[in-house]
């Protein structure tokens, strides 16, 4: 059976790439990030998730992006923003930018791929919804794959690992079908950027989540404050 | 004044590209990682080289990569070679590879070169003594910088960060010959795998270095139990 790593942090896209990356036969090692995010629920999200799609292990690494600072996601002292229009996101690098965030998760999914001899790691990014983020976009994940295949044993050996972005030109309503097909738990999902009890409907990523769900002609079983 | 992240792990190699980077004229951000290495006296030196060399910053980032296991320097289960001749070390992939370890911290790096506006990153690996660590690779620190190119805000506003390899080409001879010319503190290094008092003498580490001030035709000033 091939092995392969997956991003998973609890939300609708990761989940999404976990089931895919089940459907395509792998062996599925889940690799979530503790990294100073203004709240834990979506690392909660992550290991029902894991649970829930049969995943061989889960690992919860512990990394200090956030301890650097300059993002919206790890630093207090920046607002989340809200209400903005879907135009208005892609229209620069986001304040939710952690610095290097990506680059880092698929760093530390690359030690493990190595540890665990798995042939791929699979990330839920995509291109369409988050375009402003620079560690999202396609020559970007090409890069890092050849960086892996000169700096890694595997890669040097002629087995390089190969990094998987299956949402990559997936709209959201396109994902939200794709989990509903593949039977994904998005039950258990949590995309919301705010940290309250249930979703708060307004965030950037609440708003593409909803307006995903409505595309596609499906309910988001997830409660929200307002939608 | 330009600024420069430096990887500081505390041994004589990146002392000696922290003095290069300062000569270069750069404020210097010094940044540490705590990876479970076997010993800590390293980042003790760390700790005194950094404010030896008056580094603006010095960060210590605890980063999981001891956490997947894999190598000698990590997992206790795997033991440190010693009494090796160079020719040996350079044959094979050695079994103080940690998977991914090199690109991890570099990405770390990226994400402090980010926030502190520096315009490189100083690593202090060279290709001639440890030629068989794929991560330490001319073609692989080149993959690297083109992937940091493509995936950072700094990178695609078009101001890159660059990935400066100052020992590339030395011999360790010539790193202990910079090292003496800069001033470096090389007293203050610990370079040695095992974790004792004093340097064991016979760990490849030791035995590179101490072959490096025989041939600089200087005398190493940290103690060993023999060399």
């Amino acid at each position: 059976m091939t092995r392969a790593v997956v991003l998973l942090s609890g939300g609708l896209d990761s989940t999404v790439a976990c089931a895919m990356a089940k459907a395509a036969g792998h062996e599925v090692h889940a690799v979530s990030f503790d990294y100073g995010q203004r709240h834990r629920r979506e690392l909660e999200s992550a290991k029902a998730v894991a649970k829930a799609l049969g995943a061989r292990s889960h690992s919860v690494l512990k990394v200090p992006v956030g301890d650097y600072g300059g993002s919206a996601l790890t630093d207090h002292g920046i607002a989340v923003p809200t209400g903005r229009s879907e135009k208005d996101m892609g229209a620069d690098i986001p304040v939710t930018y952690v610095p290097a965030r990506n680059i880092v998760f698929l760093s530390l999914a690359l030690g493990v791929a190595e540890v665990k001899d798995a042939e791929a790691i699979y990330i839920g990014a995509n291109a369409l919804d988050y375009s402003g983020y620079p560690d999202c976009r396609p020559e970007f994940f090409a890069a890092f794959e050849e960086m892996a295949r000169r700096g890694t044993k595997r890669g040097v050996e002629g087995r390089p690992v190969r990094i998987e972005v299956p949402l990559q030109s997936m709209t959201k309503a396109d994902i939200v079908r794709e989990g509903l097909r593949l039977k994904a738990p998005l039950d258990l999902t949590w995309s919301c950027y705010q940290g309250g009890e249930v979703a708060c409907g307004v965030c950037d990523s609440c708003v593409l989540r909803l307006k995903g769900f409505r595309e596609a002609g499906a309910a988001d079983p997830v409660p929200y404050a307002r939608r």
